[in-house]
């Protein structure tokens, strides 16, 4: 619920969650919508939040033993066309280069010129293009495995956008790896899986349920695809990382092959895996409220905001010069190895205005004071993750001293707030009927919906009547129970795999 | 000189600047060209190092009050026809996205098919989509100075690509700001080109010298265009940095206005700088030599390089442990506000290819550490700025104590060795005949060219003339005795301004 109806986002979470949702982003000053269509502007402050998840993401992807690397941003279309599921894939949603500058058509105007023989396409995934780069690098058993990673740019002319979660233009990672054996890359896609679910936990205290893909929800080309899929606070789920083990796919398709340790020639074993901007758009629907944005101290771009409160001008240069001093021995404070982001708010405009500000851009710790704190040496603090009105003073020196105790607690308490929200919208379904009760009942477009679990032994066709009748699909088999099996709720097999079920974006 | 026929770079600096530039970059295995026409795969070791200069560059820049976001990869035909100078400077190199898909032909191939209503234009450079966006930012004179920079990447389609130093695709970043007078947009303007000298210096022991260019050398679209130009060790200039000052062109063509204080409307003025990876190879050409890549160690992503001498595998655990605790107690230093980046080399391969490995990759620092080392509790240093014959026994303690010392004493000599060089290959020229005398005798494909310094009060044509007949172009005025004024060694007219001739990438 909202604490102040004058400030709250309109509408609410309950009375319409796509609205609210572009409403929090609007009013946290995140990102917009940009003249060229389906691509967005990032704006500063959603940018700062994408470079702290790419700091984080970029040291565990070094500390697993990856490199980064940059590759062009065309392909030529002939590449794309070799692995014939991933053109499939691709095809439909491209940017197509066809022309290399623009010329006078005659009468004032410009046109395209000077076209290309053969068309390039603005990179959608780049599979084949690495594909392509690696089948010269890797000669022998010695040059593998090859572990490389890639921050980019990619388009997908998607026809229905969302800004964060679905855009022509996004921004992400894609890792592309290179193994001697099948083990190995399986090894690797794992690897990364558990990395993104850590990063998800950990960092975005967002929880995610780990596990496989069925066949019809793979990434083009791919023998296996793994995700992580997070639950919104509309109970929709949010594929929010995927992991593939390419098997030897894009090595035959590529020509990646290396001699082995036997002196035989093989062909080489590959993984891909991506987490994008999208992870912004999740971050804001688990833990985001009807006040605005809510971040989790260890991604925000400021985690403590000071806020001066100026009665007079004849007190406006000391407590200005306080707080300046404040935020000054804040940020020589550590929390979980980096420095803490302070900002002293120095605007001139009205207290009520500044604090709200601070409150829809989610910053974690709010600190009003005034010349009263000043001389009781205490400051007034305010938590995102509790109500505004929700506000104490104590003492500085006691909340310097239990500041990184705070910030853990806020960390740690918006996990548990989205763990608990999860299971509170999670059902365990036993049955086809059971199934057809509690998804049929719900209403798509709500903020009601919620993930049911239960045995899945069916096929494409039948993930795809499924997803036809009730558009609800099977989200992915778990990695916790996978050896579990069940009879399968729709075809009675005893051979059902524990799945997860949900509306999704 | 290279040090080792066997292991040289050939052909050396002398024999062929160009060639040795393409077998440095390829020894190092910096980068190598794509199979997509004029766009460049930056490998691992090339990319740290633009990753080293990204972070530096980052910060200072965040120093400056800047914020970093995101804008489209695309930018709308109609959007770079606004400004008459810019568009006729970029039309002649840009893709152009045409199609949204690939459709079936019919045979079995793939054709680009859904034409774009208007054509996209992959950005050479965002002054128009950023524009566009901010007419939106920018409404009163409260939203003033608005500072952003952006890191992306960009698309010229050049002719003739040049790995780092003129490439299709090329990473780099632009900061676009936007300021309420004239004089703070100047004053902007040149903070950002100090910045750049400061990077340049500092951090790639580059000696620059800053300067405005001249009318015919502007950005499409600026007022007045700054640079930072280095002097390669061939002699010839490297524009490696521009600031733009913009005036109000890019205000009025994208309609981004402001209420003044006063309540008039008033158009803004607007400024943008950048760098890109070009500065890597500007690094490569400042200080390699024939042996292969010497890198500055703010710069490089191993400062300290630890080599275990293995003379028989009865010592290989002993040897490993000790090196590997070493290379721990390194990482715990810190030089310049960063642990130190230390690498053991534990690849099983022979001694030397592995020391003239590193030696081709510019590490600033190798150790070689055998049996006898660790007896006498000693280490054997190379440096990559002496011979790598110059090798000597210290002991550990000292070592480890000096290594701070060390590295400042690289970096500063490297800065000072490039200084140095610069002066030996400066003339003062003082007629037009001395300039005939100096530059005609050059052979512009030669590793022995240089600058001319020279007063100058030319005009587009006479430069156009001059860049005709020598090849030779002003490559700026410079900053430094800006005041000064002197007869024109062309015109003879004493409103001379100092300015630098020479040869150019």
């Amino acid at each position: 619920m909202a604490s102040n109806p004058v400030n709250a986002i309109s509408p609410s979470r309950k009375e319409d969650f796509p609205q609210w949702y572009q409403q929090v982003v609007r009013a946290a000053d995140l990102a917009e919508n940009s003249p060229v269509r389906g691509c967005m502007v990032i704006k500063p402050w959603g940018y700062a939040i994408w470079e702290n998840m790419q700091r984080i993401l970029d040291k565990m992807f070094k500390d697993t033993g990856h490199q980064n690397a940059y590759f062009p941003l065309f392909i030529p279309k002939s590449y794309i066309e070799k692995e014939a599921k991933h053109v499939d894939g691709f095809a439909k949603e491209c940017a197509v280069v066809t022309h290399s500058r623009l010329v006078s058509d005659g009468k004032g105007g410009l046109i395209p010129g000077g076209e290309l023989e053969e068309p390039l396409i603005v990179r959608p995934t780049s599979e084949t293009i690495i594909g392509e780069v690696y089948s010269n690098w890797v000669q022998s058993y010695r040059d593998l495995p090859l572990l490389i990673n890639q921050w980019a740019n990619v388009v997908r002319w998607e026809m229905r956008t969302r800004i964060f979660l679905r855009t022509t233009e996004f921004l992400w990672q894609e890792g592309h790896t290179v193994h001697a054996t099948s083990d190995e890359a399986v090894e690797e896609t794992l690897r990364m899986l558990n990395v993104y679910e850590e990063f998800a936990q950990q960092s975005m205290a967002m929880p995610v349920i780990k596990g496989e893909k069925t066949e019809g929800e793979r990434f083009p080309g791919a023998v296996n695809t793994y995700s992580i899929e997070a639950m919104m606070q509309d109970g929709k789920a949010l594929q929010a990382g995927t992991s593939h083990f390419l098997g030897q796919n894009f090595a035959k398709s590529c020509n990646i092959r290396y001699l082995s340790q036997e002196g035989r020639e093989e062909y080489a074993w590959t993984t891909s895996w991506g987490v994008s901007t999208r992870l912004v758009g999740g971050l804001i629907m688990t833990h985001s409220d009807d006040d605005g944005l809510v971040l989790p101290p260890r991604l925000a771009p400021v985690q403590v905001v000071i806020l001066p409160v100026i009665p007079n001008e004849d007190k406006r240069a000391e407590v200005m010069e306080y707080c300046e001093r404040l935020g000054e021995s804040l940020r020589l404070l550590n929390w979980k190895g980096d420095p803490l982001r302070v900002q002293v708010d120095t605007r001139d405009m009205r207290g009520g205005d500044k604090v709200w500000g601070w409150i829809k851009k989610g910053v974690p710790v709010r600190l009003e004071i005034g010349p009263r704190d000043i001389a009781n040496d205490s400051v007034f603090l305010g938590r995102r993750d509790r109500t505004p009105k929700d506000k104490k003073g104590i003492s500085r020196n006691e909340f310097v001293q239990t500041l990184p105790a705070l910030l853990d607690e806020i960390q740690s308490g918006l996990l548990q707030r989205a763990m608990d929200f999860r299971t509170s919208r999670t059902r365990e379904l036993t049955s086809r009927d059971a199934f057809v009760d509690y998804f049929g009942s719900m209403n798509q477009e709500s903020s009601e919906t919620g993930f049911g679990l239960g045995f899945w032994a069916g096929n494409p066709d039948l993930e795809e009547s499924i997803k036809k009748d009730f558009k609800v699909t099977v989200r992915c088999l778990p990695m916790e129970g996978s050896e579990d099996k069940g009879p399968c709720i729709f075809t009675g097999s005893p051979e059902g795999r524990r799945a997860v079920f949900a509306f999704a974006y």
